[in-house]
């Protein structure tokens, strides 16, 4: 029986992009082979290539000054690949999470970084406000996480800054309305909405490229990958074909605005539900609540650990918090249906009801 | 209908290992999820990966003090990786091809690297004669290519290196008997007997982890990566799952030297018909031919096409040479079965047959 799978990455992926990659697994079309044998430079496997980057182009309305690049190694590789092609002067960096923190201290070792703003003291229960002034105009990028999976973030408006931005998209790319002309570089990890994890997705604008540092490895400069169609050496091609699948499932079911529209609704369902119950609560400042990753506690540790236990008994999985927030956390990303909310919901309200005695005051 | 692929990677995968993960592609054994959707850090994805490291271990004979890491970005990526992991003083390259040269210039970028001998003179038909005179014995590693993909040759003993082997065994590894205690450090891309593309497996001795450059990306650090089970950040757990069941495959039939008895009956097949043909030839001094990879060539670039255009038509498919070699070549990992050197060798005597007219003289 399949599960409710509310894990935050790699995570859930639709029911029908799954059943079509299994029917094709063994042999593609007529192709006489799976996608997991072909030659990338063969012309089946180039027509999969190009539709992939189209539907990027078409669903987040990417400019044409703008190249789409697919590399190998998540998110956390860019954390390394970002300052290596982009950073000479400085970089300013805001903290929002352990990711983005992350990402600062790697640059740290290709330039001069500099955290212009932090959540950490509050342990990241919301996104720093950011005044013109707090940001270095000649900073040759601005590095922010605008979805922050473990603590539950999102930024509502981009900071005004003067240096292109260059931002960690992973956990809420395709799934929220983007305008790409905002930012110098967004980028993200496949495994949360686009497709099993070992890729990263790269939006790039052309005039950033070609700067890399000369310690920059081939596999990470921009502008020689940009040069390839990303193909410098062997790509992740099946990763690269379950993102086309989910792209086109994307595209069948009205495209990002429809996927944003779902994501506030599906999210909507469990916010409300938290801001009435007296065991649960969200840790997370209300105006800065993300729409794909959700924590919740109770208070209780021991309370919080049979929870996830009995709800995955109930096949609602992999609702256990980040060990630096604790408690649950539940991820719903496009994959996971208005019916996986309800049932969460309906579940937790069982849960209540079953444990009143343990009621906070 | 299913075609004989001779591609040279990404390449043919055994036939029941694509049966196997297609069939558990939805819904692995009871988990109510697919392996592409598991989380990284789950009790089921960890088996996954237990089980393919200790199979690795046991198949290639691995010893203790050795680590084997799964790493995002194939064999490219380590050129970079390999010097910014190992390279202090200096180190010695041997160009055997176009890969072997292009891991030198990489590494390049990080510190001293001489060419200590290359067959490049002689477009890599052979491997050049290593005496012990040419090598520098306190470099930090050798790095050799044991197989060479495009042109077809291969090592028959190593060189006689006081200085750790560093080796890209990427286009035999498993298919071939290898010491890996000859080894300081082994590597492969996935895409030929391993798996789908997108990953690369590291051996390497623990005595020369923990001495990385300032600068080396944390998902390139091999130590840091052994510290983490290579989940530094999330893996390509797909593409390891793939590699378990290809693993558990080639043990099924007996392991490496079943594999390697078999690339040899299936490579002679070809060879003993190349050298007898008078149409066909193979450019590879017969010393140094490899059992994966065989060029041939008619000497007429018009036929050449037109075999190969023939042969697909043949379900005989990526016959075409490499563009610096030219003619045709059959890359046969373990996943072709003898069968499929019987057909091309059947289908090359019915067009020589055929075109008698062209036979060189």
């Amino acid at each position: 029986m399949r599960v409710y799978n509310f894990s935050p990455g790699p995570s859930a992926l639709p029911l029908e992009v799954l059943q079509n990659a299994q029917s094709d697994f063994v042999e593609y079309a007529d192709k006489g082979m799976s996608v997991a044998e072909m030659s990338h430079r063969s012309g089946m496997f180039m027509e999969i290539y190009h539709e992939t980057v189209c539907l990027f182009r078409e669903l987040m309305a990417i400019p044409e000054d703008y190249t789409v690049l697919f590399m190998a190694g998540g998110a956390t590789g860019q954390f390394a690949a970002i300052p290596m092609n982009l950073l000479r002067g400085g970089a300013d960096y805001i903290v929002t999470g352990q990711f983005a923190k992350a990402a600062a201290q790697e640059a740290k070792k290709y330039g001069k970084v500099r955290v212009a703003a932090s959540s950490e003291a509050e342990n990241y229960t919301h996104i720093p406000e950011i005044t013109p002034d707090m940001l270095d105009d000649a900073a040759d990028y601005l590095h922010i996480t605008t979805n922050n999976t473990i603590y539950g973030t999102r930024y509502t408006r981009l900071p005004d800054s003067k240096a292109p931005i260059a931002a960690d998209v992973s956990s809420h790319i395709l799934a929220e309305n983007m305008r790409v002309s905002d930012f110098g570089l967004l980028y993200a990890g496949a495994q949360k909405n686009i497709g099993p994890a070992g890729m990263a997705v790269v939006i790039v604008r052309n005039d950033l490229m070609g700067k890399a540092q000369a310690l920059c490895p081939k596999i990470f400069d921009y502008k020689t990958m940009a040069d390839n169609d990303s193909m410098v050496n062997t790509p992740p091609c099946f990763s690269i074909y379950m993102a086309l699948l989910n792209l086109r499932w994307v595209k069948a079911r009205g495209g990002v605005p429809a996927m944003e529209q779902m994501a506030i609704e599906r999210s909507r369902l469990l916010y409300d539900y938290l801001d009435e119950s007296k065991l649960f609560s969200s840790p997370v400042r209300p105006a800065f609540r993300s729409y794909m990753n959700i924590p919740f506690v109770t208070g209780s540790a021991e309370i919080d650990a049979r929870f996830v236990q009995e709800a995955a008994k109930a096949a609602l999985v992999n609702l256990k918090g980040h060990r630096s927030v604790g408690g649950m956390r539940a991820s719903m990303y496009n994959a996971m249906p208005l019916d996986g909310a309800r049932a969460l919901v309906d579940f937790m309200k069982k849960f209540e009801a079953e444990n009143g005695e343990y009621v906070r005051d």
